[in-house]
């Protein structure tokens, strides 16, 4: 099966295409140029590069958020309009469990933070858990899954498992003193090539739901913001 | 630092722009395409989707084998005419070296393969430790350096060790079912976005080879090709 993943839900403009345990390609992209100059072309050119013929494609895997509204917007938008053309599903991968799926295979709780303002993070923790096939798969299991709270309340969070911790995301550098403060277990921040959004790891994620029927028709599919925007939230503060 | 990072030692071309501890931009792809087709041309692509100066850049990282001969000389070549022209040194980061870092912070061991055929495999045992900073950097420990050895040798020692092995490499699909019989310890397989070459994780170590001083001039560069070439190999058979 091959999937086409995206993500523009944070600073990265990432797409990568994906055949059963392979990845055919992917171009990650993290520069100040806004995702609409950036994800489209760089998908058209992924699929000049691959020879892809996007009618073998079976599903469109996408970062659902939470993240940049207008991120979340540019990717969804790609990713209906190409569900759509195609007549084929869209995969939708919480951004925060995408992001830990970077950090596949190790014994250490994952949690990845993303800047969202306002002094909050877009969090979650995560773990890897080995199922019982030979040779072990390993499946990502949320013990705290994706939501918007203070980098205080995930770090008591992180403390209370007593395990130690890798920290990945755009929160890192903002919140790494504060982090610093915080932790009261051993803990890390992933290294440079792990520590950011990555479609291939979205669409490792996608392989899994997609199996399971975890997918929805293009013209159902609309991000998850995890909170309201701030146009919504001032016009909420108005009416009251 | 910035560092671009190449590699195109097995069956992917990779590139990858890094400055400091924020992946810029990596283009990989796996796919029928010669190298000389796709390396430099990806390396443009992303130069100037990232508008890259190529004046700012401090070195060129390159995966400098073992793998794919003819591979192994498109990447050094291209990596040398870089650093000439540029006037900046190369790192040479052993190619097995540098795929371990795909599973950076697991506690497994790694164990990457590139199916080096004649029955042989390049292959080495890796595993990740921790140094006594805080927040905590991984190591990466050479408990294996990367050799050229049947399947069956690199699996006894795999088996000697007594601990989990993840395994990773276009060896992988080709050597599953001897591994599977011969393993007699815990392990798995890396999934798709984890398990082959990728220039960004070449350049994880070359940050650090930099640091120490590990460099050199790029008309000093040669490939290390761990065996004879078959040309090689044939002119000694006449000798002898």
């Amino acid at each position: 099966m091959k999937i086409i993943a995206i993500d523009s839900s944070g600073l990265v403009a990432s797409v990568a295409v994906v055949e059963d345990d392979i990845l055919i390609g992917e171009y990650n992209v993290q520069y100040k140029k806004t995702h609409s100059q950036t994800l489209l072309p760089m998908l058209d050119e992924l699929k000049k590069m691959v020879e892809l013929d996007l009618q073998t494609v079976d599903a469109i895997a996408i970062a659902a958020g939470p993240g940049s509204f207008t991120g979340l917007r540019i990717g969804s938008a790609t990713a209906k309009g190409l569900g759509f053309a195609l007549e084929i599903p869209l995969i939708e991968i919480p951004t925060l469990d995408g992001m830990a799926c970077n950090l596949y295979g190790t014994d250490k709780l994952v949690c990845p933070i993303m800047d969202a303002r306002r002094n909050q993070v877009y969090t979650g923790i995560y773990e890897f858990q080995k199922t019982k096939e030979i040779p072990y798969v390993y499946e990502l299991i949320r013990l705290l899954p994706q939501c918007a709270v203070s980098i205080e309340e995930i770090a008591g969070k992180c403390n209370e498992y007593g395990r130690e911790v890798i920290f990945l995301g755009d929160g890192v550098p903002v919140f790494s003193s504060k982090i610093l403060d915080l932790m009261r277990v051993p803990y890390s921040f992933a290294p440079a090539h792990m520590n950011r959004q990555r479609a291939a790891s979205f669409a490792f994620l996608a392989m899994q739901y997609f199996k399971e029927g975890k997918y929805v028709a293009a013209k159902d599919h609309a991000p998850e913001y995890l909170r309201l925007s701030q146009a919504e939230r001032e016009k909420a503060e108005k009416c009251c």
